[in-house]
């Protein structure tokens, strides 16, 4: 039926899927989406935000790099927040919360806009693979598409199970089908597979809550977005609630553990350690006796509504009579109850750097088929797996971002060296130089790097270089103006800080604490300048002079380790030769195979001691 | 869980569904719309249009009655177009094309903004039913939830069955599971099921045809609507494309017969006769060496097109070579193929004319269940069992209409007392008294009735009433404006009309063919007078001058048809008691129990002498 013979077939329409596709064939590849329901592309299957900590910064990572997702957050927000800003600015992140239907609408918009994508709505049942490569999908029709590269995004469809109290049903989400043959199919080609699980709270009828009871948060007075594209800026915005469960709540909620799946020993797999279900909260924190909510509206118009950290697969039931003694929930109805989902994965140390498959050339797999959860962990591992599909098919080399250009490069070399038993979820404190991976500096980090292999475009790299430029500029003029003090004291001692006896230069007062562009902008002449940048060249020159020392410092750890990361292992190098490893770092280091010393001294339980043995032993 | 008693639980979200719902909810029931998926409320499964010849009377009717289905048509229309003008207003047929997602928005948003109306996401398994009487429902979560009646909208979800070729997938439609429990249930309840048949066109990428080899279709240049509120006017409108199948498409179609589920014999039930698939047109029509196919944009911005004409359920490699001898179709790509589906339906000769099933007191019917085809059908049966299921909850009588009063009423006494062994469309023929069944005066015919039982709102009735008062007035001063000659023959001259040699009244004049208010606006008094009314009143007023004859004719039939209906016959009347009724008449007669002379007058076999016996025996 479909005789071409595709560069890229991307099995699966959510964020992993839709991103692998777009940057396949923005790089022009010719690239097949294959999803089972053309109507659920794009589809938030769990909360309705996008960003928050450390994803944000994914967010931003992917939007330097031409992905999409931030610009379709940013087209279908209804209030935009920059979390932690009273942290330091690598704890900076920005979080949207979505229209649940414009998003979805949006990226199936912005794929169907994208040159060298076609579509293609069937279930994949099984992979055509001759020669340990893999030529293409076979669907539930029968019909057999050819393909240069295979990219799984699944989520959670593989043989998905669903629970709801002491109830199953097969589904890859509620009321949607599940899928099947794709594990068993890799199983029987040597791929271990394992069971992983996570949830979703109930949906809730807004009409029915008492918002007065809860606590208003309101997006920020300034609201900012994702893409350093021109998207627009929020006009209006929608709010948020807080809420607290309490005793009684809890003490309901027990009563359903005997037919809960996950207590009773129904389900065995592991779930999100950090989006725990609400069961699991009162479980492992028994001494807290509440716990914060969050009451998140699902769009513009819409009287859904999302009860963040609700998350539960307790009987319907029980559910519903707990929900009801939370302040302003008193009427509550719901829409559909949480539950939660089992569903396949493939331990990502079967990957390599590139996400392609260590067992299967030319398969790739991204998302939470990786034993991630997360929006935007799929969405970055989708980026990198169309770049890199694209790069193999074209003769082109390995697209990787390391641990000290990006959270995805955290992500990725995370995954693959240490593996996941949990749902893996990013956060700031994986990434040893986030003090280097700043939202504000994405594309600083990654556009140039994206340019390069053909996805960011011109107007992209034109706008990054800009900002470097001005901001380089501003710098420049902040280190070189002297404030005498008679000007700057007046300034000081209102903002509580020690005057100074002599002149200073601006950059020099910008390193105190409570000090910022905003406050020397008192004076005129720093005015007439700085006036003249973008907000976004004003922050970067901001924190590149506050944050310097701390930031020469992690560029100078960066230098060391990529010393370490030149050091190559040999390929089929057999690590249990070396006698004076220790057992666990002889098991490990020949289950990962790193690659080089920097790759193996990651890995989970090699030791410091292990890693000079092995540059003793590799000569060095 | 949910330990509410609903008044009204309606099961689906579909057009029948949702109809039903909103009704219910706003005459004032507490009503559940129960949906396996909310994400797929009022979703259009089939083509993107509403209305058409004989339905669009059917929108209008709805809308007359408070329905929502007009509405939502106006508000996420892309091409509005009034059908058959040339022909008298009797077939004029009112269409719109509208935005898919829009659409399904659209209806999601009107039905959270109900009061009274209630959310659900669950599959529903079974019905509670104790004494003959339905209680509730029980999902696949195994949720009990009581109601004091019950509406069954499920579409063809019901064991849905997909052919594709020799391929069969279960499914409720492509992408989205089946449900299953309730027909068994039923069967075992004494109710008979059947299996219908019903089809789709492949979905196309509007990116690969070429719409200069093809026939533009615009819409109307000054459009209309269907709502008789004050919907928004069309300002843009996208395009519809004509083009031709030939014999090139037709041999290769033919290859695919052996293979095809129709012609192997694999599917066995019937599909709708009037929207055949390509294959049937081509095999029951071998004469023709062409079919018309009407390519429909899918919404404002999608690139989805909809090949109207091209249902099929050939194996999918037969359907893309086909397709790709199309004039503008050389390099189409699908985004998938048509596909033929098989559901459970119920024949609805067991229903009562309120769409209760006889055999389950508080159990109502509505949509495809009853075998019927189209969005419009089911939302006008889905209007009527909201309000019934309403009424007799709350002790009020049945709420009928006749044939004599809308295409609706027409439908459903069809349904019941003739049923239908093929999916049943309207037709502007298969309403005797369609002259008065005009898309015109729906709000006419209708409003007032509506308003009565508390549906309509006052404003409709207030916008009716007007209109009423309105063209009366306008009708009035056109029967009693004179038009001497030398003012009017200048006109008739040049519209080729015979001239007049005295004075006529304007309204005589109107009656002759070319002649309409329009021409007679180029007179100045008559256009000072009739330019104070909309173009409805005129329309209005034109309509009952031109087409008076016919109309008091039509007028005069319905009196001698109430004469007979008044003849009521009494309950569990014997038929086979009357010896000299013919035996296939006292079959049928027994079978569908009539309740009127001119009920039974209608069954398919029953002949004007078996009624005159039936009359005699009667004592008449």
């Amino acid at each position: 039926m479909i005789s071409e013979i595709y560069d890229v077939i991307v099995v699966g329409g959510g964020h992993a899927g839709c991103e692998a596709a777009a940057a396949a064939a923005n790089l022009g590849s010719k690239t097949l989406l294959v999803t089972m329901n053309m109507q659920t592309i794009g589809q938030m299957s769990c909360n309705p935000a996008m960003g928050g900590i450390a994803k944000g910064q994914i967010v931003r990572e992917i939007d330097a790099m031409g992905g999409y997702s931030g610009i379709i957050a940013d087209k279908s927000a209804i209030q935009f927040k920059m979390l932690n800003l009273s942290k330091g600015p690598a704890m900076w992140s920005p979080r949207t919360q979505n229209d649940r239907m414009l998003f979805a609408e949006e990226w199936r918009l912005a794929l169907e806009n994208t040159p060298n994508l076609d579509f293609f709505q069937d279930m994949v049942k099984n992979l055509i693979v001759e020669n340990h490569t893999v030529k293409g999908i076979i669907t539930s029709l029968g019909i057999e598409i050819k393909a240069k590269s295979v990219i799984l995004t699944n989520g959670t469809f593989l043989n998905g199970l669903i629970h709801v109290g002491d109830k199953q049903l097969g589904g890859g989400r509620m009321g949607e089908p599940r899928s099947f043959g794709i594990t068993e199919q890799l199983t029987s080609l040597g791929f271990e597979a394992g069971r992983m699980k996570t949830g979703t709270p109930p949906r809730i009828d807004g009409r029915t809550l008492d918002y007065s009871q809860m606590e208003e948060q309101k997006g920020d007075e300034n609201p900012g977005k994702f893409s350093f594209l021109d998207t627009p800026l929020l006009k209006e915005q929608r709010s948020c609630h807080i809420v607290y469960t309490n005793e009684k709540v809890h003490d309901i909620l027990r009563e359903g553990f005997d037919r809960s799946p996950m207590f009773n020993g129904t389900i065995q797999s592991l779930g999100p350690r950090y989006c725990p279900s609400i069961e699991d909260k009162i479980n492992r924190f028994a001494e807290r006796n509440r716990h914060q909510l969050f009451v998140e509206p699902e769009g513009w118009k819409t009287v859904e509504v999302y009860v963040n950290g609700f998350s539960s697969s307790l009987p319907e039931d029980v559910q519903i009579r707990a929900l009801r003694e939370i302040p302003g929930f008193t009427n509550v109805k719901v829409f559909r109850p949480g539950y939660a989902i089992e569903y396949d994965y493939f331990p990502p140390t079967q990957l390599q750097h590139s996400l392609e498959t260590k067992l299967i050339e030319n398969l790739y797999f991204a998302g939470q088929i990786n034993g991630t959860t997360g929006y935007e962990e799929a969405a970055g591992q989708g980026l990198i797996a169309g770049i890199n599909a694209h790069n193999k098919v074209h003769g082109k080399e390995e697209f990787i971002l390391n641990r000290d250009e990006a959270y995805i490069g955290v992500l990725i070399d995370d995954l693959i060296t240490k593996g996941t038993d949990e749902p893996y979820r990013m956060f700031t404190s994986r990434a040893e130089y986030r003090l280097l991976l700043r939202q504000d500096n994405a594309d600083i980090r990654l556009t140039e790097k994206s340019y390069k292999i053909g996805l960011a475009t011109e107007e992209r790299l034109r706008k990054t270089e800009e900002k470097i430029f001005k901001s380089k500029e501003l710098e420049t003029f902040l280190r070189e103006t002297s404030l005498k003090p008679a000007i700057i004291n007046p300034i000081l001692q209102e903002m509580e800080s020690s005057p100074v006896d002599q002149a200073y230069k601006a950059a020099q007062i910008l390193t105190r604490p409570n000090i910022n562009l905003n406050t020397l902008d008192r004076i005129d002449f720093i005015e007439n300048k700085s006036k003249e940048y973008t907000t976004e060249v004003r922050e970067q020159a901001e924190i590149n002079i506050k944050y310097k020392g701390y930031i020469d410092k992690e560029r100078e750890n960066v230098s060391k380790l990529h010393r370490m990361e030149n050091i190559k292992i040999p390929e089929d190098f057999d690590f249990t030769k070396i006698a004076s490893l220790s057992a666990e770092a002889k098991i490990k280091m020949n289950a990962v195979k790193p690659k080089t010393i920097a790759q193996a001294s990651r890995i989970s339980g090699v030791s410091p001691a292990d890693i000079n043995v092995l540059l003793i032993y590799l000569g060095r």
